[in-house]
């Protein structure tokens, strides 16, 4: 059995903004007991992150270290025309992800304790952003 | 049902380069309309990269950044009996992705307006590379 | 068909470990000749690499390379109780992967030549970490 979904969010700009109850909500919903959730990014300047959801600290860091990385603004950068922060977003995007695939069981995405899924603007500006949701399984 | 294919390239050296419209020739082809298509790169030296479409600017800044980030010759690098550009290709390849997984809607692969999928040589000389496609669905 | 499956490991510390033959292993016990391996680590200081396995200094190189870019102890980062490698274990899980997904062909992980499959731990201490398995497909 294949249910395939699609759902849209608004980011406020930069940051990561957790899904993990959406789709949390989504998988229940499908009546899929057994199988995998493949979550799709449809955009070239946002990701996807699994990452540890207890100490609000930790994307915290991984902006700052982003920031280091891939700053806004490099001069080293020739694609400028759609701002300072837009080819940094794309290089943000090409190192992290933008599907996962989650394993289901009893009806939910088996995430580890400390996992939470995580939608990441790596542009400065609010941005609509749509993902495609397909649960497969039994 | 499950359709499975191989893909082969030959690239011409380190760059990126679109299999986007062999992916989607491969998906209509499978007569499959909802479900899943995963790429599999069987190469520790080159990846897969989705990314912007537009503006070739996108990927000749990528090169830049990794260039940086993963310099060939590079004296910290030990690894270095297949050529000064080998290390750096598993580095980038570890960074990047070596299996993709894209949704499937109406007998295609559901990819964002500025989404194009490409192989991403990292190796400075031509290479013959090969792909797993398996497609999944209804 | 699906089968679902975890798998425990005991990591000796910070360093990769292959996985490859308990995961052939776990896919040709299931019976499923073609489809999907998709391999979960619940775990958000380790990740999973697909790597060349021949020779042993291209891990090592990794290691050298990622103790650059994320060093143990950087003063720019803030989330420290859990100790000086546990917000670059993070950063290096987010960079690399959580998931990975195989294509099965014939009852086996069609793998390249040269790729191995490794559990990567980031933390200095011994951890036990757990993988969901799930195979998918005909």
């Amino acid at each position: 059995m294949i249910a395939q979904h699609t759902l849209e969010f608004e980011t406020r700009g930069r940051g990561s903004y957790s899904i993990t109850e959406r789709l949390q909500d989504l998988v229940s919903r499908t009546g899929i007991a057994s199988g995998l959730c493949h979550v799709f990014l449809q955009h070239t300047s946002a990701s996807l992150m699994l990452c540890e959801n207890a100490d609000p600290d930790v994307r915290v860091d991984l902006e700052t270290f982003m920031a280091r990385l891939a700053p806004d603004g490099d001069p080293m950068l020739v694609h400028t025309a759609e701002g300072p922060d837009d080819m940094p977003a794309h290089i943000r995007t090409v190192l992290t992800h933008s599907d996962l695939t989650l394993p289901v069981g009893s009806g939910r995405c088996l995430l580890g304790t400390w996992q939470g899924v995580y939608l990441w603007e790596h542009r400065q500006s609010a941005c609509r952003r749509r993902l495609t949701v397909t649960v497969s399984g039994e």
